[in-house]
Order: structure tokens, then C-alpha cells, then sequence
């Protein structure tokens, strides 16, 4: 996602009750932080924080985290999600790349949406469906292995579903065209909202292992 | 399909030389009609024969078999093949639901190209990718289970991967929009020339076991 500096970013982030500091010395410890065993859904590259906020309000009863590594987009979803009060939301600024330093076997559900695609060749291991990262969210997965994933690139979707199978998840649920119907459960990322009203074919698809 | 009534049909069947006329009698014993080892790929749904006869002209040292099950539709298939001398082809006229009482451990590779997509959830079974026939198909392949599959119908395409990946298969290539950049090994079907130029996005994967 193209940055636009935001003013006062940092103290933006430091002021916010929602960010954690320290994601490095809660690893294997995630449910204290929630106070409860409920499951944990993790967002990798939240960008704005639509999708997490809202899908925090509409299940209370999942805790959700938003992990995203740009301080000027984190301070733009804290922007939008301080205004509420939300006991099972918490944000991360992370790179991707660390995500097993920071979880053990303890996430439920990861979702990708609209992920970078790099599409050189030689950046294919930055993909977020790539095997370098397919291995590391072998570690954080609690028990049943589901990444729900969207995006309107093509060449990163055919890409992410040989790289799924290679890694043993199954399709469980597949749209290659989301948005022809209307899919009353699907929450839409900002990205979304602006690529489909474009009439971008957006895909979706939920793996399991 | 939908038949167009061919005369002199039963005639034309009867006096092609590439029709088999005692398929079950021939079951785990194909490769004696061919007098050779080559591998044998077939079509199951092969409508008026393009994709079988390019196939064959191009790739000397496969052996294809095209199934059809309607009379009219072989018969303008074989109006089709008969005018060369092709030793690898050989056309069957049965019902795609006998393949399991025609073949026994030795077919290298199915294509199933824009097979019927019966859209109603009680017509399930006859979808040629729905677990029926995915079973059948086990039971017919020779070594490494390889299907080919193109259709523009998303939701059956949607369907398939599902139950690809259900009976083990994983995906090995894969293309959301096949006719977007011209694919130079792509031999197209009668219905793929026809879809392709209303601009109808065509669906291909290669699945594997």
C-alpha cells in the first residue's frame, strides 16, 4: 500500500490503547492478553483497519488481531477504531516476516486481504501465500490450519491456490467472482470497496488443513 | 448438447474405422488396439471431435480415445476425423457413467472439456467432477492420475476444485482467464472457439494425484 505521511503519527500510535508494544514477550501468551479462550483471528496487512474493526464488532465473542507494518497506515486504523470501545481488538505494527516470533500455536484463523502481489519472479518469497510463509503460519496455528484470502490480482490468486495445495490445505470455499451476488456475510476492506465499484473481479477463497 | 438428428447416422457409425464397437470386451487391454505402449489419454464428452483430432495430429506418439455418448454428435465427429489416417485415435459411444467397465489401470490422462455443468444440486452426480465419477476415474488410471479441465461456467468450475481437492487431487496449473494472452499449446473445443468470442472468461486447471 502507497504511504501518505500522517502528522503526528507517532504519537497517534503511542497514545493508543489498542496497539501493543511489546507483541515479542507475549508470544505463546496471546489469550492473557484477552482475558478469555475465545479464538484468535489474526489480519496480515490490515492497511486502514475496515475489515478488522468491523468484523470485531460483529463477533464479540472472536478476538481479532490487525497486524500491519507502515506507521502512517497503523495511525490511520487507529484513527478509525479508537472511537470505539472494543475489548477483543488489538493491533500489531509488524513485519509479516516475524509473525512466528511473535505467535505460537495459537491463532484460529488467518485472513490475507488484497495482499501485495509481487509479481517478479524473484520477489515471490514476499508473497503472503508463498512457501516461506505458508511454513511460518504452520507455527502459529492453534489446532485447525484456515486462511480465508482475497484479492482482484489474477496471477497472485491462481499462484496462492497451487501454492495452498502444494502445502496440503484444501479448498473449502471458493467465489471467482465475489461481488456478482451479493454475499450478505462477506466484509469489505477499503481496497475492496474501491475495486469492485471499478467492477474488478475480486476472488475469494477459504483453505483449510 | 443438444442433438442436431445426422442422417445416415447409424451408417456412418457403423462403417468408421476408427469407432470401437466392443469397448468392454477391450478393458484392460487397450494398448493391443493401439499396438503400441504409448500412453493413452482420452476425452470424456468429446462433442463434435475438434479437440480429440488436433490433439492427435499434433501429439503422434499419444494414444486418444474420445467418448461421446450421442449417436448424432459421433457421427459429426467421425464426418470430422474420417478424412485422415490417424493410427493414435479411436472414438467409443457410451455413456460417461460405463468408463469404469471400459478401462482398467490404464489411462494416463483425462480432459474433460466444457462437460454439462447440471446446476441443480439433485443433479449432482452426473457433473463429471463430482465424487462419482472422481471414484470411478480412480479406478481407470494407469500411474499418476492426471485430469485436465476447461469450462466457462464459474460455478462449476468453483464446484470441481472443491471436489478435486476432496478426493486428493492438487492443483499444478491453473488459469482464470485463459484466452487473456494467447496460450500457444491451448487447442481449443468447438464450444472454447465459440465462448472465447462472445468474451466469455474461460476457466483451466491440470489437477494431480
Amino acid at each position: 500500500m502507497r504511504q501518505r505521511n500522517v502528522k503526528n503519527k507517532n504519537d497517534i500510535i503511542n497514545n493508543s490503547k489498542y496497539i501493543i508494544n511489546n507483541p515479542y514477550e507475549l508470544k505463546g501468551k496471546w489469550h492473557k492478553v484477552f482475558n478469555n479462550d475465545n479464538p484468535i483471528y489474526i489480519e496480515i496487512g490490515m492497511g486502514k483497519g475496515k475489515f478488522i474493526l468491523e468484523n470485531a464488532l460483529k463477533y464479540p465473542n472472536i478476538n481479532f488481531i490487525g497486524i500491519e507494518k507502515y506507521d502512517s497506515i497503523i495511525a490511520l486504523a487507529i484513527k478509525k477504531i479508537e472511537v470505539n470501545e472494543l475489548s477483543n481488538l488489538r493491533l500489531i505494527r509488524i513485519d509479516a516476516n516475524e509473525i512466528d516470533d511473535i505467535f505460537d500455536k495459537e491463532i484460529d484463523k488467518i485472513y490475507l486481504n488484497f495482499s501485495d502481489p509481487w509479481p517478479k519472479p524473484r520477489h515471490e518469497k514476499r508473497r503472503l501465500t508463498s512457501s516461506l510463509f505458508l511454513d511460518k503460519y504452520d507455527n502459529i496455528f492453534r489446532n485447525d490450519k484456515v486462511i480465508e484470502f482475497k484479492t482482484d490480482n489474477e496471477l497472485l490468486f491462481e499462484y496462492s491456490l497451487i501454492s495452498f495445495n502444494e502445502h496440503n490445505y484444501k479448498i473449502k470455499e471458493i467465489n471467482l467472482n465475489l461481488h456478482k451476488e451479493n454475499v450478505p456475510d462477506n466484509i469489505m476492506t477499503e481496497y475492496e470497496e474501491k475495486f469492485s465499484s471499478l467492477n474488478n473481479v475480486i476472488y475469494y477463497v477459504k483453505v483449510e488443513k
